[in-house]
């Protein structure tokens, strides 16, 4: 007989995990499946997905390890500390890197016991429905098990977009996963696309040594990022010899044992040929429907390949669900979190809530980028009169005392309500000092609201508060 | 003729100067005086008071270098950052804070002329009043000169407390200006008084190298904070190697030009000697009324020193008010900000507000510690039924990144109401992460908004969202 659950969650991931676990809480039967690339040497599956083995938690080890390198190299002599040059490591640091993942992952194979979830090892099928009314269930097939659950959230998450025609070795060419296990400092490393992925692995390998070149087709750099944040995200990342090139076109890529040579055309029509010695390719992720047999079970599909749902991640088949990146959305892991602590929510009866106005984006290059809430194009876009404040984290005490007073905070305030539409950091730490902005936003403060709240000497978010003084022209440091 | 101002603040630090420009932005005509300790080599005084020259602003400079130099010498080698044994240049370490503290300083009297403040160089003292009815002014002599103002704001601030018979030379003998300056690593370096000064400065320089003994008369460690927080600091502390004997009471402290010979009673009544290079003593800060006069024209103050106010800093003279160090309250430059900011709003007959419920409290030891709030003994003293969810960084990817996943969060809520009573966080970057427990407080916010609302991942403030969780017993990753 089929192994039966109330609740089987189709996918490991930040948003499949989350669910289950909130699932299993609310008092179902809950079981997750997951088949990953990522395996470990018994055959195990590795929860965590895509964000714990090769995304953002890898990466922000090497980050961290990467920013202290170049510390050491450039910044501490300033400081009275006397060291050599540095040298990588490039195994310690990569095996630092795994050890952290290794822990995470089994952490959650830890709560999932905790909380009684069945965790199942394969890739979900749909095979159909079986029975009729209540005892109505989806079929799955989970590696060569027949399982039945009464409801169905589907997890599966993304995978790299690749370039045609040039196949990912991860070794001469790297998607998100080789990126981050390149086993020596390249001299010369291209990147294609400058998205979060490519900024923060070609961030990385600049600060240990590389010289790095990023491609990007379209014309405008970080367009979905408040403009200003843009355009000084620009000006450090180009001081800091990162090289962006935007509104290029990518023709041949030849690819040998001993690198790559990248033919583009610039964005006046000249042709150029980049010789580099590793590539990485950062062109997107797409949602993953592989295997699913979507088609077979008439799970409808949006035009883009995700799974298409309601504000509720309801898809359009009974008792079938989808949270994160396979479905529309940004692809983030605290988004999908959210989505499928509401699924688990609403399939308890409960008033399952995702405000999608409210969900923080962070890359973490250096200085950090983090916003929330509306950007000033879309402001301006959506003809919606509003008031600026921005600082720089030039005059603050900490950063100064921190040796990073570079970039700012700006808040977008409502000229009418005095509403903040949108909290826009780009800085030292910006990833944690965006947690007020999107609390202040969830509560629907005004900016004189965080202006008369007081915030503690002598930190990074009193720039905050002055950028929401400056909102009423007021700031009390600049 | 005498000088003539709507507003003379007495004292150029956090409370005065921020009082300065909100009442110059107001539209009073303000003057500030200042004479103080640090003045520069030209004579002309420093804006920014103990918290810029001497107190908030260097330790945080310190503070970030020591801990870079720590983070060298036993950190890098476990991420594959290759460097010999790190050596700290002393003078370089000095010289880059004072750079700071004068970028900042000089930062202020910027933006004094910017919001046109008269900065006057002298102490004030009150003289008398002159006039009568809407013409009736103060009277205060600057140096040499005599002031007329309508009102009048003291922000005098605060000294270091010294040991009775045991002269501060600040070369061996060091109060928070010496330990700043102190010119090359000490082998022992004794402390006495385990406050937040005595516990930076001893974290500053046992990473530098010395061999740190803090001596504390109390018999609680940091009895102010959260029980829990001290019990785990303390645990912590002592893992680093910093030596914390509580409960002793000092006798002898015999200083000659090698060091210092200290004898003290520890609380079992054992008598001990401790030798030392250096002494810093950080037993506490007096509220600065020297040389105001206050006698001669009624300035009523407290039995403990303080100038006497009313919940809007009010003295009991008319139009004199008083913020900051000087008066009662915890003594941080944000509380003293926010008193300025108020008092110079109430005087343009503006509902100025400070609410002391929600002003954060910072130690900027490693890991940090902050909160907001009440703590669980305060509770219990109260006779307040709560609820608490503590949550550690120990299973936090970002802290893990960082190789900080020391310490916790905890948040308590009211059992009844489920609104948030205090947040207590030691942890990286608990000064950070305080703000948006202060928001969250501000709005009256139950543990369940911020359970609900949604924070970045990977980001240290996915703890503070797990203890919030964890207040309904339901952490999503614990």
């Amino acid at each position: 007989m089929s192994k039966q659950y109330d609740v089987l969650v189709i996918g490991g991931g930040p948003g499949g995990y989350i669910a289950a676990i909130r699932a299993a809480q609310l008092g179902f039967n809950v079981a997750c499946c997951e088949s990953n690339a990522y395996a470990d040497p018994k055959g195990e599956p590795r929860l965590g997905g895509t964000c714990l083995n090769v995304g953002c938690i890898p990466s922000k080890a090497l980050l961290h390890t990467s920013h202290l390198f170049e510390e050491a190299g450039h910044g501490f002599a300033d400081q009275g500390i006397c060291v050599g040059a540095p040298i990588i490591d490039v195994a310690r640091m990569t095996a630092r890197k795994d050890g952290i993942v290794k822990q995470l992952t089994s952490g959650i194979k830890g709560l999932f016991k905790k909380n009684k979830v069945t965790l199942l090892n394969g890739h979900g099928s749909f095979v159909g429905r079986k029975g009729s009314g209540e005892g109505e269930v989806w079929q799955i097939r989970v590696g060569q098990e027949l399982v039945e659950a009464k409801q169905v959230i589907v997890a599966t998450g993304s995978k790299a977009r690749h370039l045609a025609g040039v196949p990912v070795d991860n070794e001469i060419v790297c998607d998100n996963v080789g990126a981050l296990d390149i086993d020596a400092v390249p001299k010369r490393l291209a990147v294609i696309g400058a998205g979060v992925i490519g900024l923060e692995m070609g961030s990385v390998w600049r600060r240990l040594g590389s010289e790095v070149t990023i491609l990007e087709a379209l014309p405008d750099f970080l367009s979905l990022t408040d403009v200003e944040v843009a355009k000084e995200a620009a000006k450090l990342f180009a001081k800091q010899g990162l090289k962006i090139i935007t509104g290029i076109e990518i023709g041949d890529v030849k690819v040998s044992q001993k690198g790559v040579a990248i033919d583009y055309t610039d964005k006046d029509g000249n042709e150029h040929k980049l010789d580099a010695d590793r590539l990485i390719v950062s062109i997107g992720r797409l949602p993953n429907t592989d295997g699913l047999n979507a088609d077979k079970v008439g799970l409808k599909l949006t035009d883009r390949g995700q799974i298409e749902v309601d504000a509720h991640c309801r898809t359009n088949l009974p008792g079938v669900w989808a949270v994160g990146d396979v479905v529309v959305g940004p692809m983030l892991a605290h988004k999908a979190m959210e989505e499928g602590v509401m699924v688990a929510e609403m399939m308890a009866g409960q008033a399952g809530h995702c405000n999608f106005d409210t969900i923080p984006w962070v890359i973490y290059t250096s200085p950090e980028i983090a916003w929330v809430g509306r950007t000033e194009q879309q402001l301006k876009a959506e003809g919606i009169a509003y008031k600026a404040g921005k600082i720089p984290f030039a005059a603050n005490g900490r950063a100064l005392g921190m040796g990073d007073p570079s970039g700012f905070v700006k808040i977008l305030a409502c000229a009418e309500t005095d509403r903040i539409l949108g909290v826009h950091i780009i800085g030292a730490n910006a990833s944690e000092l965006i947690s007020e902005g999107v609390v202040a936003m969830e509560f629907g403060a005004a900016s004189e609201d965080l202006a008369r709240i007081c915030h503690a000497h002598p930190t990074l978010s009193e720039v905050v508060h002055e950028a929401a003084l400056a909102c009423d022209k007021r700031p009390l440091h600049f």
